[in-house]
């Protein structure tokens, strides 16, 4: 008979309750304990005896029968102390918290080499789809140079549905939190902050360097309105936000979260609604992607398991589990400054409606080595003005933002009205 | 200082070529040995010591320093024997070859496990995309209902040709041919018998039974014509050849590599040209896509490479190495019949353009248990009979051979020009 492992639960909430009902059909496999804040919470899970569940996380990570520990609850304390207090007492770790394995990694990973244990962080990066256990293994001969990525399922449903229905962002955030797709406070998803935990944690991975997640570029998707969706439809783009991690020239490594025109031609453009998908490019594999569930009880269920699985195949016959899904990134990777950075715009400008100004646009991107691909001007506005939208070729970041300062202080111009970045 | 593990490695065509210079980077892997047909072939490898090659693979496979076989040469023998002689001798293997895994894999497999060693075959499957080892690890919690699969590059060429071109199949095939994307005999893959040697290995690890090759359903390309493409087009849909695995009610698997009406509503419609892709069904993960190149030397060595990379991690610490992906498929799976299978239906018949005929047809579906959901006739053809084209909702199989049957009896049936399955 399979000898059983017990494991050890903190936190019993949506992922929590996934988890503990795909683990249910697992003989081989125990939970022992379960961490919760509200023992007398009535949370009606098939099959769980309530004998279980204590108030007390001590109890577990310092059970000495207890070889896991599932962390569930998110966010960085008591998250943090209980984790390494657990790694502390040789358990392994199995855990969906990309914050904390984004801003604490390097310390965790490093004490988990020193107690010879594990931790395992497939849930962490876009929900139900395989891609850290994949990168570690099957993709380990490659060299990455880029991935692309929609890693927030939040942000992709609303900007699907603006460009849908021709809302605004307000009110379509406004639909989402009563659908229960977004958040009472919505600022974690709406302003990339949870896209960029996961490009960190997946930038520190392919890039074998950790990332700091500090030095993430992030701009979130409140500034999209339904008219840049309209225009960059016309131009042949979708508006998506997208989480990127390149290795530039001197290895640095540019990280960022913001919106982007993406080409229709690029299969990002046609990941919609909830979905997340990770475009990975590398040497020798040239592009592969992965799509899916970004997030949900079962779709998150299925990778906390998967790596717990994984985890008790390996430990029944050696000491030393899973080497290739262990962290060796002790170098930290220098980033690249947003400014040094060279990329494609959309601009959207609102001017007077006078000759010559075109001419005098043309001037400014000119003088600061820019080169337009596209300029459109349709109709006027309500108030007599106009709205200009240029696309440019590559350019540096910094070089547009001069050219942007200047235009701002042309007489002509009444409004920059949206810059954003465009994929190739 | 790592130990270097030593490996040997039959054959230096396309794929041994790419495994080898990507090995190459690796300096904690020496390739001891290649076996080739011809010591003396101009082969251009940058960094190939002749001194390595051999005509003789018994000096590979019987080396006792050599610990891991990797097999590229493909096709049965001599390829079998020698994985068979090389297990015997305790050494891991590492291949590419769909078809001997689709035919032997129970006789390797248990081989495999009386002598404790692993048989890898990431690249047999979709070339460079990660897919057996997540079904395996990462995605182990979850029961998989169905996988539908775009598993040949040539074929997915050609379709996708014909339908930007308007060409037809024998034109394009041509083309493809001249261009190197189709062999000189591409039986092989427009018949579909390379993509059932996938699909009858991806059913295998999904259902955790043993498919028989020798039962999957199989229909070429070769049929389609630029005018069923356009039909399809206006009706919303690609065709595409699809490898389907699905578990039947009663537990039968319904095996199958036919082309396919797939709407645009599908991952699948968007996967062109020489690109791969599989999308997985199952609880708890729902619906995930893995995409990418599914074949060439640099995608398939990166899968090879993986391979490798993940075992020798696992033999420096462990006598079992990589548990999870060992194959644990003893139960020989009970395929569901071609004549039981439930599907909706593309069907195109040439008649007498006379008053009555679209009666005609629907009473014969209507006997049989048939409903429809388009019946067009466009225009007349030139010799001044008609084309119908007709969809059905879910139909059995035998219920439309029946119905087939009786219109070709009908006086005004001239032709069925072509029937196809359509994806839900």
């Amino acid at each position: 008979m399979t000898k059983t492992v017990k494991v050890g639960m903190l936190g019993l909430g949506t992922v929590g309750g996934g988890v503990f009902k795909v683990l249910r059909n697992f003989d081989n496999i125990e939970i022992k304990k379960i961490a919760v804040n509200n023992i007398n919470k009535d949370r009606n899970i098939e099959g769980l005896n309530k004998d279980i569940l204590t108030a007390n996380p001590d109890e577990i990570v310092n059970d000495k029968e207890i070889s896991i520990l599932i962390e569930v609850i998110g966010g960085i304390e008591p998250a943090y102390s209980l984790i390494k207090q657990a790694i502390a007492n040789k358990k392994h770790i199995i855990t969906a918290n990309k914050e904390l394995i984004a801003k604490y990694g390097k310390e965790l990973f490093n004490l988990a080499k020193e107690n010879n244990v594990v931790i395992l962080y497939e849930a962490a990066v876009a929900g139900g789809i395989p891609i850290i256990m994949p990168i570690k293994t099957s993709l380990a001969a490659n060299k990455f140079s880029n991935v692309a990525a929609i890693l927030n399922g939040t942000t992709n449903y609303i900007l699907t549905k603006m460009e849908k229905d021709g809302a605004d962002f307000a009110s379509v955030l406004k639909e989402a939190q009563e659908l229960g797709y977004a958040e009472a406070d919505p600022t974690n998803d709406v302003q990339g902050y949870d896209a960029a935990y996961k490009i960190c944690i997946l930038a520190t991975i392919i890039f074998n360097k950790r990332c700091d997640v500090n030095k993430i570029f992030i701009e979130g998707i409140d500034k999209i309105t339904p008219v840049d969706i309209e225009y960059a439809r016309d131009l042949g783009y979708k508006i998506k936000l997208i989480a990127l991690a390149r290795e530039s020239k001197g290895g640095k490594i540019d990280v960022r979260v913001h919106p982007m025109l993406v080409p229709l031609s690029q299969p990002l453009a046609h990941i919609n609604n909830v979905l997340n998908a990770v475009v990975l490019n590398g040497h020798p594999v040239g592009q592969v992607m992965f799509s899916g569930p970004g997030a949900g009880e079962f779709p998150t269920a299925s990778s906390v398991v998967g790596d717990i699985l994984s985890l008790v195949q390996e430990i029944k016959y050696t000491d030393y589990p899973l080497p290739m899904m262990r962290c060796r990134h002790d170098e930290t990777a220098v980033h690249l400054d947003i400014e040094e950075t060279t990329n494609k715009y959309y601009i959207s400008v609102n001017t007077a409606n006078t000759p010559g100004v075109l001419g005098e646009l043309g001037q400014i991107f000119g003088r600061n080595n820019i080169n337009l691909t596209s300029i459109i001007q349709k109709g006027i506005l309500e108030d007599g003005s106009a709205r200009i939208v240029l696309l440019t070729e590559d350019a540096l970041e910094k070089n547009v933002n001069k050219a942007i300062n200047e235009i701002t202080k042309l007489g002509v111009t009444k409004k920059i009205l949206n810059i954003l970045r465009v994929m190739d």
